[in-house]
């Protein structure tokens, strides 16, 4: 068969050394070294290029992969590679070598390829190609002993080998080891494998099969196809971005972008597929990689070079690191109601099994790149919706008054689309509107499209945008194969984006795990039944919130029960609405100075419980008058204060970063003077006492907010310290009996001074103290939160029920 | 005539004196004691009130004033009062009091009161009135002697005056005067003296009339109408916010709210009024006053009780204390085309006459309140427009991501409309969204709409709408009439608020003075000429901007001069290039920094001229990288930090407060330490140097800023100095021949070593410095900015072309 070769399937027997090496500088992105354009039309020496498909006769390799091999051979007749098409399997070659030409058989010419070219073409084309069993190691080893017996028989130079897994996840790493082991081509040859999702299905499991991976193969050996990243549109995101970068300056930032939307709807449902389908869903199934693959090129810096894959994988990296962690209220989830008896048929389970697998997901990003800082994202995807459409949407605010004729083009919404395909478009194009700019074509493989109608595209007609459209349009899996034999890493996922991708999702996932979806009946009957809504940075379903979308008075929907606790007010409910109240009390008090025309004067302790009301102040508390309020520390590790450790760094990067407080009213402790860190002579307690003494009105804190450890310390006045009684000083240097040892806190003395002090509580951990505490008698030495007992000012416990019941 | 007074007229003779004390309880908002409700039938003695319309046959007496008074004595007839009316003019009395009775037989019957009633409480309403010329001082004392006279005779006690001046503003202070000298009535009795706008054209001239109106009467004694707080819809918006405030609490802030919109829209010209109109303009005529107090309302702090007009004019003026400052690029001119001609004509001017004042405008404020930060406010008036309506407007953002079926109810727009009157409508109401919520009714004498078709308002169906409006319409001046009857000073304008206002006003209009409006043919050929757009806090109108709405990319569109200066590069440009081009520059530079992964370490001055600068970056650069940017003074006064002196608060002020940089990156020179300024002992100097060298790797800063004084200086490096040579020291105390003396600054040292250093020079006022400075050579101890010579760094002047070229 080999001998066959024709002049179009192995134009040359030998090859220059020199070509060979630059056809083996395998750690760059554009590989191939190649003329992009293709149009070296002499018989160049390039070398031998084996195509392995393992999985060959499955259902991807079917519909798509044998066409783009087909494709890439048309391309490349007389361009100066010789290749051979190894197709394998686990049947022997007796079942699977008619099924595999079955398939080669019917593969459609390239538009751009005459037919009587194409006969010819693919004539050499199945001469080229032999089914191979690839079930064992031995297997392997033949199809090794196999190329490198014809490449010698015929005295051919090797430009490299290509394996694309067509298979099962699991069944990556022992292939990988196999190619490894076996079919690893020798000299300056390339190896190149191309893996396709699902890359794990969380954090622990990506990272597992990546180091797996790693094992056999180099990262540049390997290419993770997001077929996504194929589809013309989205691999123009880029482009368009450095093409029209002077147009797009001014406007790509928070002042001007509204929100972004990137959506994938399908009409189909997951029937036949459930055994995989049960076990991602729909975040994991295209959200995670398609969805976020676009999110990240519309939103990272645009390289310089744009086929530099290292700088596009340091811009995504950067991309990654700015979103804000998701939790539950960050998506909204939804299932198809007729998914679970789906599950129960093929999954073959009792009627009395609940799948929790969402079909549907709506989801809000944030981010806290400056320029895209407070713009929300939304990913939204699902089954069983009312169109099949892909799209990604950038809607920019409107900062246009009309003053007369609101329906003038100048008055229309502005927005630019990246319609990936499908819908009410049925074709792949990139929308501009017209009151936005003219943008460049974005390259001569594209054309604008001026036959245009009234058609509504996303609430604006359609004469009112620019259009591109390519000439051409091109499968994803061609334009990938393509761009895998070209060596174009910049079109692939690195480890490290992908370990990235899942490190921001896994959360989400986990906190997602025993969430009821919403059942949808499909289709048009879904009507607004999935909408969502934003809130802060939550999203809650539309038509639940349509009666509580403005929450009830805060204070009176609060479930909440006040008591006594240690002969003190007690304010406790369920931990989010403890700190709902907490919050909302806080704001009170910093009102209530506001109208006095005082300073409110806030001590805010460390630890871990305030985090929750940080969040609830910065979001949703945003009328608190920061303008008018002074923060200070109840208590501060001796650190230095940009440190992970330290209790301000917390307050900081959870509080103060988030909310417009002046300068001069942030008052970290001075734990750090003379470059050394509580040492008793710099008198660093006495410059905070100084300061509080200068600024707070008989230094009497307005606000105190406090922790108790389970020692029964609070602020870091721990047990057996040699505390101040006399209430005189204000600060002190303390010892803790963990690390960091070295504290400053405010005393008794000073806390006992303010006029209100708050205590919070929270978390199943503590119920065995709050028991203990409500019981003893005040014993500071043991226990010193007992001392806590202000003197003119009200003392509150903020206890949640979990620390109160214990449960 | 006297003798005449019916009982409806004046229903008793004497009064106790518990009323009376009620009565002249003049301090409070609602000073009239009455029950609101006006039910009180019985033959009450409260007293008598004298009525004296200044200007009584003018214009607006004739249309407005009269049947105020008709509808206010129609509503009080035997509820205890008893009411004599003078008409009040320059004529001798026999031709005014023809003039003043065909006025007042011409009045309207109010529309709750029966033709029959109405009949006969017009015949006494005649017999109550008479006409007094009111011309000179002696007509004032016979005016005062009359009604004292009067008051005796018939025994009758006595409850107030009322003095409504009908008249040009420039007669307001003469005729206080007199009702002061003449007419103030003895006792308890109170006396109300109602003036309109204008109340000045400046903050100047509003002060002197404010002085000389308060040396005549006291500041609860003056009722400053503006009109549009009578309209029924204006005065319900403190209300309706108070009534809904549970359901607007969570959506009345910056993070829901996109714009406010307050517009007057007029058909009408200026045509007859020309002699008023074209020393005021629009903004003086309609923006400063009415547009305002609807944006007041629109964003001060409900106050807890919505008559206490104390608690009201203190919410007014922290909205004006809150405001940004105006300036030319806040607006958007026109004038209507035929307006030139109208005021040659009218002011008898020649045919090169052109008047600059505007008939349009379109204005965006901006406020710093936290609720509103970011949150654009559109006031939009003009002339000759194609409709007339007037509306306040709160547009929500958008919210919903809507999956299926954007036509839906939930993925409408959301806005709350204050229809003032006119327009599509033809009556006030109130609108809501009914996306958002169901309003409660503001008060019982308001309806619900329930009649509505498809008629677009605002672009949504009415149907989309809760509409509520006035069960009867008022006129605003019959409202406010009654309203100063009832002493009810909440709905008037406060001495403090209209300086506040003016303030606020007078720099745009100042701004302004110079600027040609755009012409504008009137009409609905005014097409879409009018429409603004907003970009950043500016605004500028479309049609120019169509064209470069998006700026070319700046570098290239700089009308920039690049060339040498004392042997290093220098930029030159008009001062506002300039400014963009060294913003570009920096950010450029902080971008390199980040490219590089060091962080960026800018060193600014203190000064005026980076206060455009500081401008430019937190406006316009959005995607500065300011979380890799530590930014360090190049010197400072020995003042305290937050005091405004201090250049670190100019740069707190104008750059870091708008900006989101972490508190570590933030390095104030510390002058002040135990508690004292500038001591060589504390070693201030050395601290900032050690953190310097800590922080800054080789000491060398990314970036300073400098500027140059009259006398040589830069940073705080004065002629004479004693300054380090030897370049070992990187920060210095030093002494400025002006005030405060002592500085802190870093050393030539440590400004030569930076990778960049710029000097920022521009105005006039510079230009023989500039002269001088460009034929001298190095002499530091005479000129100190000579010394400034970057080792292995770049040098750059940016001097614009006002100080480069003189002019």
């Amino acid at each position: 068969m080999w001998g066959d070769w024709c002049d179009w399937g192995w134009t040359m027997r030998k090859a220059t050394l020199g070509l060979l090496l630059l056809l083996a500088c395998a750690a760059t992105c554009d590989q191939s070294g190649q003329n992009q354009d293709g149009d070296q039309k002499g018989p160049l020496r390039r070398g031998h290029v084996s195509v392995v498909v393992v999985g060959s006769t499955g259902d991807l390799a079917k519909k798509y992969l044998w066409q783009g091999f087909f494709n890439l051979y048309a391309s490349q007749v007389g361009k100066g590679y010789s290749f051979s098409f190894y197709g394998g399997g686990l049947s022997p070659d007796s079942r699977g070598t008619p099924l595999l030409f079955e398939i080669l058989k019917s593969q459609d010419c390239p538009v751009d390829v005459s037919d009587e070219r194409c006969a010819l073409v693919r004539e050499q084309f199945l001469r080229l190609a032999q089914y191979r069993q690839l079930k064992t190691e031995e297997d392997y080893q033949a199809l090794g002993e196999h190329i490198e017996t014809q490449l010698k028989q015929e005295g051919i130079v090797e430009a490299g080998r290509l394996f694309y897994l067509s298979v099962p996840a699991f069944a990556y790493a022992d292939i990988a080891q196999r190619v490894n082991r076996s079919c690893r081509p020798p000299g300056t040859a390339w190896l190149r494998v191309v893996v396709e999702k699902p890359f794990g299905h969380d954090s622990n499991s990506a990272q597992e099969l990546a180091t797996q991976l790693a094992s056999s193969l180099k990262e540049d050996e390997m290419f993770r196809i997001d077929h996504y990243l194929g589809k013309q549109v989205v691999s123009q995101i880029l482009p368009f971005r450095k093409g029209n970068r002077k147009l797009l300056k001014s406007i790509w930032n928070k002042h001007h972008i509204d929100r972004m939307e990137i959506v994938l709807k399908e009409t189909l449902d997951a029937k036949g597929r459930i055994s995989f389908y049960d076990q991602y869903g729909v975040i994991r199934d295209v959200i995670q990689n398609h969805l976020t693959e676009v999110m990240t090129l519309l939103t990272m810096s645009v390289p310089k070079n744009l086929t530099d894959c290292k700088e596009i994988n340091r811009n995504k990296l950067k991309v990654f690191n700015a979103l804000h962690q998701l939790d539950m209220p960050s998506a909204v989830i939804g299932q198809y109601q007729t998914y679970n008896s789906e599950v129960q048929h093929e999954l073959n389970k009792t009627k009395d099994h609940f799948s929790l697998s969402p079909t549907y997901a709506g989801i809000a990003v944030h981010t806290s790149m400056p320029q895209y800082d407070g713009v929300p994202i939304f990913l939204v995807s699902g089954k069983l919706l009312d169109e099949r459409v892909g799209y990604a949407r950038i809607i920019f605010k409107n900062n246009v008054f009309c003053v007369q004729d609101p329906t003038s083009i100048t008055c229309k919404p502005k927005q630019i689309v990246f319609y990936i395909g499908h819908g009410q478009l049925q074709y792949p194009a990139i929308l501009v509107s017209k009151n936005l700019f003219k943008p460049a074509l974005v390259n001569n493989g594209w054309k604008e499209v001026t036959e245009n109608d009234d058609t509504l595209l996303f609430g604006i007609p359609m004469s009112d945008y620019y259009i591109q459209t390519p000439v051409v349009q091109q499968e994803a899996y061609t334009e990938l194969i393509s761009q895998v034999f070209r060596g174009r890493r910049d079109h692939f996922v690195s480890a490290e984006s992908l370990l990235a991708s899942w490190k921001f999702w896994t959360p989400l996932l986990n906190s997602l795990k025993h969430t009821f979806p919403r059942p949808y009946p499909g289709g048009a009957a879904n009507a607004n039944l999935l909408d969502f809504q934003l809130q802060g940075r939550e999203v809650r379903f539309c038509s639940e919130a349509l009666v509580n979308m403005i929450p009830q008075e805060q204070t009176e929907s609060f479930q909440v029960m006040q008591g006594k606790y240690r002969s003190a007010d007690m304010v406790s409910a369920w931990s989010k609405e403890l700190v709902e109240r907490l919050a909302h009390d806080l704001q009170e008090a910093a009102e209530e100075a506001v109208q006095e025309g005082t300073p409110f004067h806030l001590a805010l302790s460390g630890g871990s419980s305030p985090l929750a009301l940080f969040k609830q102040l910065s979001q949703h508390h945003y009328a608190f008058p920061w303008w008018n309020t002074h923060v200070w520390m109840a208590d501060e590790r001796c650190v230095p204060p940009n440190e992970a450790e330290s209790n301000f760094r917390t307050i900081h990067d959870h509080l103060l970063q988030h909310v417009r407080l002046p300068y001069f009213n942030i008052h970290p402790m001075p734990v750090q003077l003379n470059q050394r860190l509580c040492v008793e002579e710099d008198g660093g307690a006495l410059v905070y006492e100084r300061d509080i003494a200068r600024l707070i009105n008989a230094s009497s804190f307005s606000y105190v907010l406090l922790g108790v450890g389970f020692d029964g310390h609070t602020a870091s006045l721990f047990p057996g310290n040699r505390l101040d009684t006399s209430g005189e000083r204000l600060v002190a240097l303390t010892e803790s009996p963990l690390k960091p040892h070295q504290r400053m806190s405010l005393t008794f003395g000073a806390i006992n001074r303010a006029r209100r002090v708050s205590v919070l509580i929270m978390g199943k951990g503590k119920h065995e103290l709050v028991t203990q505490l409500s019981r003893i008698k005040d014993t500071p030495d043991r226990w010193p939160i007992t001392k806590i007992q202000p003197g003119n000012g009200k003392l509150v416990w903020y206890i949640d029920y979990d620390a109160l019941l214990g449960q």
